[in-house]
């Protein structure tokens, strides 16, 4: 295994583009249209296939160095299921948050540079429920999503790299199970199943998401924990797995 | 090989994604439009790569454990093709049933939590053909259509596991192919092959879909039947099948 | 390797899925909108995906057994490479060209099972140049665009399967190339690069396809030919080809 | 390692893939509309995954000969990171940017071929800041986006390379990684990271391109060279890499 640095130094990479990369797509190419009125938005579809893809592309990059989670929810679910060292997730946790705030840092520095930018009316790929859910879904609703969503996104993460399964596909497996969640959930809470993520935007998306994030912390590690506990018990436990 | 509990847990997961991603990417999103009216939804193409992706991320994920089937027809043609025990064929069209209706229960939770969700005017990715036909097509070819592409789904599922082919790659094959099938037949039938999938709908749907139920159950079957008998005649048996 | 009637039943199957789901993508889906007018149809994107698609999954299936060309112009720039033994080039020939005039009957059946389908309006997913030609494209810019096209289209198809590149990419590579191909020709000439997909719907087109079709034989033979024979000059040769 | 004039002509077939497609797409297919206006067009979402199947599918075909850099910011930041000779720099550069211009002419013959083709109106693809962004974006937000893209471009393709990651997956990676870059950048710059892609149509666009070109060769070649020199820092060296 690499030395805990380098480790971090790829964390902080993946999660870095998994912000830049994804919320920037939603943020400067979602909606965006040409002078003689053609669509040329990359709309919801882009959106989930850019978030898909930069975890796709980033752990084929680094996920041989750090494991390639890029996110708090996947960290916690792979300790609970045993597959990771629980000494370990406070530094993952650490790293991916202030490198998801320095990918927001960076997108809200370009996305500025645009005279035509209004941060407020934008929303800056805020997540959110009730009145900031995309298409005003309630909060129960939205916790339901993110909950299951997540569960069923680490469950993909816990099989993908199961030791019975097809070496080398789990980043696009991965990944494309990203894309995937967003093409169900952006109209629901605009798709987290990650708190790096929700955490990076909040901040510059002002407009009550700041108030809203404790739904996009708790739901994700719940459905993660659960994915964790269960993962065993409905699959079997990987036949390579110490302990 | 898994024991059943486990091959079930498997058969479980994935036709619950699959129902509840696929159709809740087509009843949550496809014609999502913005406050300024752009079309950021995801249409036919995003509806048809969100089924695609269902099943080969689960395929990635749970395949190894229980062959990754998730569909009824699938099941039946693997058992006519030699490759999949009769036995077990009434355990895991009972375990997909079950699962598709539960995948169909969370996204009604999901969805009635917006106030703007109306299930008769959304359709809630029913099954149709005649008047609840996407676009007015025929019962004729909507069975055409749905026997059809439920072979070559077959097809494919068979000669992508089999031994002749590039290994680790069968997810990613099978699910294209799904995909594929729903770029072609979303509007003449919504795109079944599957009759969990339909089934899974029907009975929120309302608006006659249970009354056109038969077609998606008997045409997907048939046509899964016919490719199952048909592959070693037209491609050779595969070399390490046994008996 | 397979013994002929094997391989011309890959060979069926393929052409026969090429023709019938990606035309099918074309004539059934690319332009639908809803009741409520939201634009789900899956435009030339869709159409481009489904064609490589096609291939894709196809070559998964039954590339195995056959190589793989369900086209007439892979076929000769293969032998012309010496890939490909030179007296098998005719029944391959014959039998893709009977596969899509199959397929293309199919989707005819299909198509004509809604009231609202009028196939001169719809052009039936015809190939064309000039006044035929989706933007205006003229005679030389089609036959320009064909040629390149498909002579990019064998370079990819020596290169993937040469013993140099990795192992079990081939078939994804060659599908992706053909969606590229169409991502840029679809306004041009409706993107061939297939006698057998362009004879496959000119009959029932009507509408001046079939005077036009003598383009679309020679320009992607051309094309294949001089891949062909600049395969071994530009790249070197396959290290592990015979003779 | 293949003699030097097979590599050229590895990196001419690349590059210029990349350009005629990648560009094309964006020229010829990006804003059409039916005669009955429905947007059949491609949008920024298709230009995105033209790119990035651009490199996918030549990486896979010709990468094996030539490293498949298509790109002068790729072959720079190789050559920091002691993956490439610096011998062989000059070479590359030189036909990539050949590649590229041969490219833009052979697309230029095409799209002129259509009488409703306007070069000026259309742009060409060429990239911009400030006046000729897409939209309106500034000089110092189109440098910032061109440099940390390109940086991150390299990281992709130095980590999915890397013995340390699965083999054969890097020409997936990166494509994606491209086609990523351009979902996100396309508004910003219409997305360059690469200078000979950006001189290849900067002489046909007119319109002020060619006196914007010096950033879309200096910020993509001062990215790659950080991450060039970044790489082991961060993630660790290569362990199979040489001195």
């Amino acid at each position: 295994m690499a030395p805990l640095s380098k480790r971090l130094g790829a964390e902080f990479l993946g999660t870095f583009w998994l912000v830049f990369a994804g919320c920037g797509s939603a943020v400067l190419a979602a909606t965006a249209i040409t002078d003689s009125d053609f669509p040329v938005g990359i709309g919801y579809l882009g959106v989930a296939l850019a978030f898909g893809l930069a975890v796709t592309t980033m752990a084929y990059a680094v996920g041989a160095v750090s494991g390639g989670h890029f996110n708090p929810a996947v960290t916690l679910g792979l300790a609970v299921a045993g597959r990771f060292a629980w000494k370990d997730v406070l530094p993952y946790w650490c790293i991916q948050i202030v490198a998801g705030l320095v990918g927001g840092g960076v997108l809200y520095a370009i996305a500025s540079g645009s005279d035509s930018f209004d941060v407020a009316a934008n929303g800056f790929a805020a997540n959110g429920y009730g009145a900031h859910s995309p298409h005003g879904y309630s909060m129960a609703a939205g916790f339901i999503c993110e909950l299951v969503m997540t569960a069923i996104f680490l469950i993909v993460i816990l099989g993908s790299t199961d030791s019975r399964a097809p070496k080398g596909f789990a980043p696009l497996a991965i990944g494309s199970t990203l894309t995937l969640i967003l093409l169900v959930s952006i109209p629901v809470t605009n798709a987290s199943v990650n708190p790096a993520r929700s955490i990076a935007v909040a901040f510059e998306a002002g407009n009550g998401a700041l108030g809203q994030l404790w739904l996009f912390i708790v739901a994700p590690l719940l459905g993660a924990a659960i994915a964790g506990f269960s993962y065993a018990f409905l699959l079997g436990k990987d036949p390579e797995q110490n302990a």
